[in-house]
C-alpha cells in the first residue's frame, strides 16, 4: 500500500508517519508539502534520522492516483481545493477542520473565512469511526475530526438523546496539552511563558464548539448550544475535558454505566471506568485509546463526564489511521494498536 | 513583634517566613513543631541557609503571652485544642480548616472526623479578608479560607445574591498546582507521575465544597449545592478557577463588570481584567494578588468567571499575613505588596 | 514464546510489557512480583487496562522451564539467587546491577552491600549489545547494563584504546530524568520539589562508576578512575551525556568521526550526527536508538561527546529484549523498532 | 531617586522592576523602548496590571540627567552608543554584553560584530561585585557581568592564582532555565519543543566563554582556555554550574573549604554550603543568592565546584541592583534581600 501525507512538517504529518511505519499494510510513505521542497524531512525532525529518508515533495508533480490514501494534514483554508481534486482519484483523509461542518454559514461564523463549498461538504463523512463506522467505509472522503470534539464526543454521544440526560445545559471544560497549538513558535506556547502556568483561551469563541454541537443535535434531533471553555496546560500532550451534564429526574449510577457499556464494550479503542475511577492524560499518552471516567453527584443531580485522549494520536493521526483501516476494509487497529507510553 | 509559627515546617510555614521576614513590623519569627525538635528549619529547608537560623522548638514549653500573634499551620484535626489554648493569650490565626465551616455536622459529614466544639466554631472569624474586613479586625481567633474558597468567593461573592444572575446552578472547574497537596511524597504527587499529566480528583468530594457553598448562601439567604470539580495541573504553584453561572433574562456585560468594578475598586489584592481578557496562573506567582476576568455569553446565557491566585500566597499565608495586619491595625499591604515574580 | 517477567510492578517490568506486546514473537507475558499477588498489574497501572490483564503470580509456584525467557526487573540485591535458580532451567536477563561488576571487592565497595558469588559473576554476560553480541548470543545468563553506563560507553567505546584519544582523564558529566529514580515516592522526586529545579546528586558516588571504568579498561588494557556527575532534570525520561575527553596531540575531526563511523555504521540502534549536531533527549524518547553528537575543539585539544538515549528503553527494557532477540537468534530489531515519540 | 530602563520590555527589564518597586530608595522608575511606545509596560506584561502603570517612552526625549542611574537592558550592539552618551550625564550601568571584554579582537571575534570603541572598553567596570567591590563603587560606567560567568566565575574565583588547583585544564558543564534565552519565541524555546526535552548547544562557541577566561586569566596572570559546554533545561529560571577542576599535588579538602570560607564568609549574597552538600537551582529561585556546593575526589584527584542562581537576578537584574547600590554609597543588600521563593 502506497500513503502520501500533504503538510508532512506539521505535529499531526510526523505522527502519521510514526504509527504508519508500523502498519504491515504499508509499503511506502511519500510527504508532500507546499512551502518546503528538497528537504528531507529528518533534517527538520532529527528523531526520524535514518529511519525515514523520504525528501519533502510538491504537490504539483504528484500522481494522486499512485496511493491508495493521501492524507490532508494542512492548515485550515487549502484543503478544499485539494481534496476535491484528489478526491476524483483516490480516497483522502482530510485532517484540516474545512470539511467537518455541513452548514457553511456555520463554517463561516465560527472559522472566519469562506467555507468549502457545500456539495463538498455534503460528501464529506464526519470520521468519529466509533459512531460512523458504515459511512466512513463507504466513503473516499472523510473529514477526521477534531481533538477536542473527539475527546467531548466520545464521553457525551452515549448519552445524547437518552431520557437520562437534560441535553439543555451541557457545559464542558476541556484541557490540552500544548501541541494542539501546531508547531509554529508563539508568545502564548514560548516556553518561559508557558512552563508553570495554566491558562484559559478563546473561551467560547473556540471553532470547535460548532463540531460538538452538529454531532449532539444530530442525536437529539434538537437545537442546544453548548458551552465550551478549552485551557492551556504546561504539559505537550494530552486531552482532558471535563463535562457537566444535568441529570433527569430519577436517573441512577446504574443507568449511566449501563449507557457507556452498551456504547463502548465492543469498541477497541474506547475504555470506560467503573464509576468515581477516572482517567489522567498520561495513560492514554502516545496511544489511540479514550478513557472515559465518571460520576452521578445526587446533591446537584448533576453527571460528572471525564475523557482523555492523546491530541495528537485519537485526536487526530492515530483516527485518521483507524479511519483508513476501516475505508480500506482492512483491521481496524492495524498500526494503530500499541500500549500508552507510560510514565 | 514577636510572632510564633506551629507547623512550620509545611510550604505554609516556610511561606509565612518568606514574607514576614519581609514585614517591617516583625521583630522576630519563632517556630514550633510537634514533630520535629532541635533542628534549624533551614536544615531541612536549605533555600533558607544563612537567612533564618531559628530552630524548631516543641510546644509544650512555649509562653504564647510573648507573641503578637501566633500562626497555626497544623494538618487538620488538631488546631481546635491549641487554637483554645493560645487564643486565651494571643491573637491566633489558623490556617487549617477545622474552624472554617460553621455547622459542625457539616464539618463531621464531609471531613470524616470529629469536628472542633460549636463555642469555638461560632467565635472564630472567617478571613476573607475583602469580604469580611470589620469582623477580621475585632477577632482574636481568625480562621484562614482554603485555597480553592479564595480563589472561587472572590470571583463570584460580587454576584452572589444579586438580581443578575440565578444562584441554583453555579458550576466550579478549579486546577492547581501540586503545592496544595502538600509537602508529603506520594504516588499522585511522584515527579514521574505528574510531569507531563493532567488529573481530576475528589470529584464532590474535596472538602473546600461545603466552605464555598457557607459563604455564598449567607450572601443569598438561600441553600444552593454548587458542583466543584478539582484538578492537578503539572505545575508546584497557582490555581485557576473557572466558574459558569446562569444569567437572568436580560442582563448584560455592562452590568456585571460594573459588579466586579463596585467590588474590588478599591481593594488592593484584587485586580479586575476587562471582559474576555482572561489572567493565567503564573501572573500572580509568589504574590498576594487575585486576578479576575470573566465574559459573558449571550448564546447560552452564561457568565465565565475566571479567578487566579498564588495558592500558597493569597490561597494560605499571604492572605493570613493580610489578616494580621487588619487584626492588629497595621497596614494592610506591609509584607505582602510585592510584585508576581514572572516569567 | 512463553516469557515470565519478576518484578513487574517498577517502572521497568511495565516498560518491558508495553515493548513485548509488540514482538511479533512473543505468545504470553506473565508477571510474578514478591511483594504483591492476586492482583491485576493493571490496577496499578490503568493504562494497561483491558490490554494486559494478567495477574501477579508469587514466585515461589513458577515453573521456569515454561519460559524462553525470564526477565529480573527486581531491586539491588535480590537477583544473585534467583538468576541461578533460574537458570538452571532457562535464560535469564537481569537488569537488577546485581551482576554487571566482575570483581566482587568492587561491587562491595560502590554498592554497600554484599556481592553474587564470583562463579555466577563470572558467568554472567555484559549485554551491552553493540560492542558483546557474540558473547551475547551463547549466553543463558545476562546482565543487562546499566543506564548511565549504556549511554556513556556507546559514547565513549568507539574512542577507547585509540591513539587518537587519552584515557587517563575522561570526565563525564550526565543528566537524567526521575524515571532512573524509579517509582517510589521521595522527597527528591516529589513534584513539587523537583519540578523547575535541577540538582546533581551522588557526585563522585555513583554506583554505574565502575561499571563504565570496567568496560573503558577492559579495551584500553590500562586502569583509569572516571569522574562521573550524575544530575536530575526535571522532566521524566531521558539521558543526556556530555563526555570530556583528551586528544592526543595531531587527532582530526576526520579522524573522530571515522571512529565513529567504524563503530556504528551497520548498527541499527545507534545514530551518529555529522560534528556539531547535537541530538536531544526528546529525539529518541520511548524508543531504542542511542543517538550520538560529538565536536573537536582545537582550542583546548578537547572531544566533547553527547549521547542521548530513554533510560528505561535503550538504558533498561528495550536492550533487554535487543539481547533477547540476539540470545534467541530472532531479528535483533524486532518489538524494539518503533519510531520515537515526537514531540 | 528617579532610575531610567531602556530596553525595559525583555524578562531582564520587567525583573528589575520587580525589585526596585521594593527599593526604599527609589522614587520613580521610567521605561525606555527604542521600539514600542505610547504603551503601558503593564499591557504587554498584565502581571504588573495596577502595580505599575508608567508608558514606554522614546529615547530620543529623554533627559538623562534626571536621573540617578540609567540601566541599559538592551540586546547586544547597541549599548556602546547609548552608555557613551547617557554616561556624560549620569551612571550608567549596562546589561548588555558589549562592554564585558576589555580586548576588542576577543569581541569581534566570538560575538561576530563589531566591538565598542576600546576607550569605553578600558572606562566600563566589570560589576562582579563581590570582586570588584572597589572599583564598581568608584565608577559611572558599568559592565553587568553575564548570566554564566556570575555562577561560574563566584565558584572559581576563589580557587584561581592558589597553588591548591591547576588552572589549565578547566571544565565547566552549565545548565540554564529557558528565560536566559529571552523572550522571542523560537522553535528551540516553543513549549511542545523543549518540555520534557533536555539539550545542549552552542558548544565551545557561547560568548560567555572569553569573559570567564578573561576573569581567571586576570587572577592567575596566565592565559588558559576553558571548555564551556551550556545546556538547556526544561525549566524556566535558574542555572546550576559544574565545574571540574584538577587539583595539585596534595591539596585536602580542608584547604579547599578554607579558600571558600575566606572568599565568601563576608559576602551576603553568596552561601558556601559544607562539602558533598550541593546546591539545586530551586533553592535560590527569585533571589539574588549565589550558593556553592564542592567535594574533593580523591580517586581523581579532581575537584567538583557548583554552583547555582537565579539567571534573572544575580545572573541580571539583582546583580544590577547590588552593584547600583555600591555605586551609590547604598545599603548593598536594599531591594535584594528577599528570601528565595520556594518551593
Amino acid at each position: 500500500m502506497n500513503i502520501a501525507i500533504i503538510g508532512a512538517t506539521g505535529y499531526g504529518g510526523v505522527e502519521l508517519i510514526r504509527m504508519l511505519a508500523q502498519h504491515r499494510g504499508v509499503k511506502q510513505i511519500d510527504v508532500y508539502s507546499s512551502s518546503k521542497h528538497n528537504t528531507m524531512l529528518s533534517d527538520m525532525y532529527p528523531h526520524m534520522k535514518d529511519l525515514y529518508n523520504e525528501i519533502l515533495q510538491p504537490l504539483e508533480a504528484a500522481d494522486w492516483s499512485a496511493y491508495e490514501v493521501v492524507f490532508l494534514s494542512t492548515p485550515p483554508g487549502i484543503s478544499a481545493d485539494w481534496s476535491e481534486t484528489i478526491a476524483k482519484h483516490t480516497k483522502v483523509i482530510d485532517l484540516s477542520g474545512d470539511l467537518r461542518l455541513k452548514n457553511s454559514a456555520t463554517y463561516e461564523d465560527w472559522y472566519q473565512r469562506e467555507s468549502a463549498p457545500e456539495t463538498l461538504l455534503k460528501e464529506a463523512v464526519y470520521g468519529l469511526t466509533e459512531w460512523n463506522r458504515n459511512e466512513v467505509a463507504g466513503t473516499s472522503l472523510l473529514s477526521n475530526p477534531g481533538c477536542y470534539p473527539t475527546a467531548v464526543l466520545l464521553g457525551l454521544l452515549p448519552l445524547a438523546g437518552k431520557a437520562a440526560i437534560d441535553p439543555s445545559n451541557i457545559i464542558i471544560d476541556a484541557k490540552t496539552g500544548t501541541t494542539g497549538a501546531g508547531r509554529t513558535p508563539s508568545a502564548v506556547t514560548h516556553f518561559s511563558e508557558m512552563d508553570g502556568n495554566f491558562k484559559i483561551y478563546k473561551v467560547n469563541e473556540h471553532k470547535h464548539t460548532p463540531e460538538i454541537e452538529q454531532a449532539l443535535d444530530m442525536r437529539t434531533g434538537e437545537n442546544h448550544p453548548v458551552t465550551f471553555s478549552p485551557h492551556l496546560v504546561p504539559m505537550t500532550r494530552g486531552i482532558l475535558a471535563t463535562m457537566y451534564v444535568p441529570l433527569t429526574s430519577g436517573t441512577k449510577s446504574g443507568h449511566i454505566e449501563e449507557l457507556f457499556h452498551q456504547a463502548y464494550d465492543k469498541e477497541p479503542f474506547v475504555r470506560v471506568r467503573r464509576e468515581k475511577a477516572f482517567p489522567a492524560t498520561k495513560e492514554v499518552y502516545g496511544s489511540n485509546f479514550c478513557d472515559i471516567g465518571w460520576t452521578v453527584d445526587e446533591r446537584t443531580s448533576r453527571l460528572t463526564v471525564v475523557s482523555v485522549i492523546d491530541n495528537l494520536v485519537k485526536g487526530a493521526s492515530g483516527q485518521a489511521i483507524q479511519n483508513m483501516n476501516v475505508m480500506l476494509g482492512a483491521d481496524e487497529k492495524e498500526g494503530i494498536s500499541q500500549l500508552p507510553v507510560y510514565p
